[in-house]
């Protein structure tokens, strides 16, 4: 039913206006642009997925399931391809929506926002739904195991590991070499269509916010609900309600896409209504549908234990207070990004300090929440026994307790749908305004989508904390799910092996960290050379006599990219198995443990951090501690530079890295159980 | 033996002569000034110890000893007080022989460096000395029962903490300050009189390398020294080696106290030969002297037993390859440091990504080598028994292999007192550099003063990659020594309550490096207001007519130094004791073992990539890519300043609070078993 609607608005999006011949020419760059990119990553990443399968295929072996290699390997190679398929999906529709967003936003605010807004849609249902339907047909084709789905969530997780990062290192070294040379060095404003970098840049919107999200957000869904499903089959749980419990979550799912569908319609703006507080009312109808679907679920599924319906409800609180407290971090009216401007009048230095200061410091409530929420739904799921009662993994009190957090998680992710849509229409809006900005049409268009432009700012820096809080929120339903395929009774962090293992787990963080951030200088150190090149060697770009050459932009960025983005992945994939397979099942436990932990806070200081110096520079530019062009602006200007790699390269690919680890080591446990230590 | 010796150096260093009555009033105003401050941080550290003592002594109860509140506490105290006692020494040589190695410097290379290292050796023996003295009088005392000696180790590394976090951000505030307004806005150079804060900066070379390290190195080697006795009483030690395994450690560093004054005597330069060759020479002697040190205990002590020989040299050689990784990834010469050179051509953002990057990578290696050698050392300590047999904490194999990564340990920091000697070399030569250029002698010597600084640098570098690998080799027989204690049989990550105890113990290292990185910067806030209102309102400052007001910015930067030390330093303190009194003694582990490791990683991390942007701008400075005065170079000491905080007072404050945490928890183990959820 999702799809058929959003087969509808899709059809609805192609028949709004596509403005001047001006605006559609540069459309059409940013399109050719973003298909050529994609389809060679996609290439890339199947001849890794393919190799990967074969073995896979091969190695994986259990006496009592002479099939399970074939099957993983199986479930691997189509959740990669799902994965791209949803990353494909949501590319088309935005390449596509920007340039009508644009045309909208010459008639009203209204109009440009809902092209815009629903061309997210598109991509949130998309997304949920291929990994539902992905999930159902293995779940019926498999007769219910779903230890044997685990492939697709390893699938769907290596593909979006490349997705990210390629995509990430794209968009964030376009935009900084175009930056550096175009404003810093040459003096040009943004989207200015004399940078050469200028179409690379707009590209890199769709294939990194878009298309890179998708792939992580697909995951995300994807792991979660196959985690929550095989803690189902704990034997306490599944006593109490039998098949019941599995198709729980796949359920509470489909309520989050009606929720969303319902939630569309209250998306719009009258007269000069904040765009951000329409995307905000369209959130609450889903959050409640999604609650009263929570509510009818237990009855009918789980005999009415009204322990899992709140500890659904602690889910959702949980998402909404992550919402504020990222808002706290890196909103510009609030005391830490407000730190960071007035230090910035001290020099660049400083300021950056701050910065790197505000995103530590944003891991302290955050954690506090996730903590809270994970013993809350807990308790809320074994009905609040004492605590020694539910220390060892076979009671049923630990089950069914690790089922309650198994619930938050699909609590907080129910409205999933509805956040993509509103992170989708991000790059949406700014896409919008680049074209806007480069075909020179009137300044009151411009303000429109200017205005849109900032609310999709705020909505991504939102989505990212919702990202970072799944990942957190659901880490510990998905250690429990590896413990209970590998068969283990714990992670013991006192034996030398498991505590090389989390060494090993917390290094690779940090090590990943770095390559990320290194890509991208990589990228942007090449793009630079052409861009100066291009500026040296063809006359008359300054004065907009002559084109610059768009196009080797945007053929450098795509080579460099995927270039860069195969070593990092490449490890954060070969590491656990090697561990697995030569520490064993535990070590690798640990490893998954703390370095989910460590990803985890590494990728909220790393988003947080840079959001708070983009936004410290926004301040300063809105007129504030002496504007625009004050030494404070140099500083900030430096500081936001330095936060783009952080915040949207690094740190959402570590989303994926968290999650990676976990599908990683669920799909492959029947290996390591063999290790060369046992 | 040593302290006599000592005592010996002292005076020969106090009749070298003191220069001229220029360089005396400079070298006066220092010593005020650091002796001021460590007056007033003694003050606030004594205050907040005997409330915690008083605490400690009325809590801490055990049925079986009913002295052991009174015992602990008592021990506690007496660790602050030697603490602070070996810092105050510390200081007090270093503000007596940075004037009289200046004046060397105006005769010979030779001189200059003898005095500069004599300062140095007095520090180093005088810590260790009292270390080794405060232990073995304890262990007297309380008839060899070394559980009772761990608060004596808990009090050292509370006044520790304080010492190096406040030293820390007087030191770096003082520096940033006086570069930011000296440097940048009146365009002065370094150490120049005109500068009010200039000999703040100068002070906060004594209190925070001299006085914070040597509180840093007094709990790593007091604390590793205990770890190293819990572990020799369990059983299966016991067993074997009786009271023989208890004395070793202390024996062990007795011979390192030899082996460093022999060593002394090859610390010398003759003609042009390169400073550093000769700190090397005589950090060799020491090294081969303790080796044949351990070699004769082995015999003596332990029936013999070669493995332990060899893990003895395995700490030895992981020193070495410690060092050298720390010079690869922070020398100027090498690949790391050269990008973030390379990178600052496009900016100061460019370059200070790299950095962060580089300092991340860095732990990579870092933390291969110590896995290697805690591995090593655990099979030799047990002789090579298969990995599944040393599983369970209560067998022989697994006490026995702890055991042998205890001597690794004791091998690794056998070369302390001299590694102290070079650490505290620095900041004399620093000092010294400092008094000549500001008093205007004869560029000769300043080339000879500068020379030796920048060797200084280095030993500074070298030493803090010491600390944090004694800190990270060390953690894991301290973890044991705590498991000993507590009586717990593991430390399960997959329950939800050590979960989250990890994740409040990775999230602590994060809270406390922002407090730290910030408390810099509040305090340099505080001080630039003051510089810029001294060079508006004192006339004639800048042509050198008016002497600007030094103590004023002295004082200034004391007082907002010791408000600012006083949040995060109880914030360590408290939370792992509010955690263990609510979530139990496994909880604790879990946030010990996991705050350990993501403490080592982020120390490393901001030391190093702190030291390599420090040093890519010392490349440019060098007349590389442009030299001083080009846009690289301005890029890059942009970098400097951002890695100021990082590496001189973040990073080395989480050395003590990685320590910190491992000896509050086993001071406090019998407080924890009673917990709340138990």
């Amino acid at each position: 039913m999702s799809l058929v609607v959003a087969g509808f608005i899709v059809r609805w999006i192609l028949k709004q206006d596509q403005g001047t011949a001006g605006m559609q020419s540069i459309a059409s760059a940013i399109k050719t642009g973003a298909e050529a990119y994609l389809a060679r990553q996609y290439k890339t990443i199947s001849v890794i997925a393919v190799i990967f399968t074969v073995i896979f295929a091969a190695a994986i072996r259990d006496p009592s399931n002479t099939w399970l290699g074939v099957d993983t390997a199986g479930g691997f190679l189509l959740g990669a391809l799902c994965s791209n398929l949803a990353g494909y999906i949501a590319m088309y529709v935005s390449v596509r929506s920007n340039i009508r967003a644009a045309r909208g936003a010459m008639s009203s605010l209204d109009r440009a926002l809902k092209i815009a807004f629903r061309g997210g849609i598109v991509f949130g249902l998309g997304v949920v739904c291929l990994s539902l339907i992905g999930i159902s047909s293995l779940f019926l084709l498999f007769n219910g195991d779903p230890r044997l789905i685990v492939g697709f969530a390893f699938g769907a997780s290596f593909a979006a590991l490349f997705a990210q990062l390629g995509g990430g290192i794209y968009t964030k070294a376009a935009d900084m070499s175009a930056d550096l040379v175009g404003k810093v060095e040459a003096g040009i404003p943004e989207d200015d269509p004399r940078n050469p970098a200028v179409i690379a840049d707009l590209v890199g919107d769709n294939v990194g916010d878009i298309a890179g999200r998708g792939a992580d957000l697909f995951e995300s869904i994807t792991a979660e609900n196959i985690g929550a499903m095989l803690l189902a089959i704990a034997p306490a749980v599944y006593a109490l309600y039998g098949l019941n419990g599995l198709i729980f979550p796949l359920l509470a799912r489909g309520f989050g896409l009606i929720g969303t569908l319902v939630g569309t319609f209250f998306v719009y703006t009258r007269k000069n209504e904040d765009p951000f507080k329409s995307l905000t009312r369209g959130l609450i109808v889903t959050g409640v549908i999604c609650a009263v679907g929570f509510y009818a679920l237990t009855n009918l599924l789980l005999n009415g234990d009204m322990g899992y319906f709140y500890a659904s409800l602690v889910g959702i609180v949980a998402a909404i207070l992550v919402a504020w407290i990222t808002d706290y971090y890196t909103s510009y009216s609030k005391r830490p990004t407000l730190d960071i401007s007035k230090s910035s009048e001290s020099g660049a230095a400083p300021g950056i300090a701050t910065g790197l200061a505000v995103g530590m410091e944003s891991t302290g409530l955050f954690i506090i929440v996730i903590g809270v929420a994970i013993l809350l739904a807990f308790e809320l799921g074994n009905g609040f026994q004492p605590f020694s009662a539910s220390f060892d993994i076979a009671s049923s009190a630990f089950q069914r307790g690790i089922y309650g957090t198994a619930i938050a998680t699909m609590g907080m992710l129910s409205v999933t749908p509805m956040v993509l849509a509103m992170d989708g229409f991000g790059p949406i809006t700014d896409n919008a305004a680049g074209i806007l900005e480069m075909s020179g049409v009137s300044e009151d268009a411009r303000s429109v989508s200017d205005r849109l432009d900032s609310v999709g700012n705020t909505t991504k820096a939102l989505t990212k904390g919702y990202g970072v809080a799944s990942a957190a929120l659901s880490a510990f339903l998905l250690f429990s799910a590896f413990l209970e395929v590998a068969g283990l009774k714990g992670i013991d962090l006192s034996r030398p092996e498991v505590f090389i293992g989390a060494m090993i787990g917390a290094t690779l963080i940090f090590m990943f960290s770095s390559l990320a951030i290194r890509a991208v200088g990589k990228t942007s150190a090449v793009m630079i050379v052409e861009i100066r090149r291009q500026f040296k060697e063809i006359p008359g770009i300054m004065t907009g006599q002559a084109k610059p050459d768009y196009s080797r932009c945007v053929d450098i960025s795509t080579k460099a990219a995927l270039k860069n983005m195969v070593v990092p992945s490449l490890l954060v994939v070969l590491t656990p198995i090697t561990v697995g397979l030569v520490l064993g099942a535990e070590a690798v436990g640990g490893l998954l443990m703390v370095g989910t932990l460590v990803g985890v806070l590494m990728a909220l200081f790393m988003n947080n951090g840079g959001a708070a110096l983009d936004n410290a520079k926004k301040y300063i530019e809105a007129g504030n501690l002496g504007g625009k062009n004050s030494p404070a602006h140099a500083a900030t200007v430096v500081g936001d530079t330095l936060g783009d790699p952080l915040k949207d390269t690094a740190g959402p690919s570590l989303h994926v890295v968290v999650k990676l680890l976990n599908t990683i080591t669920l799909a492959l446990a029947p290996l390591f159980i063999l290790a060369l230590l046992h």
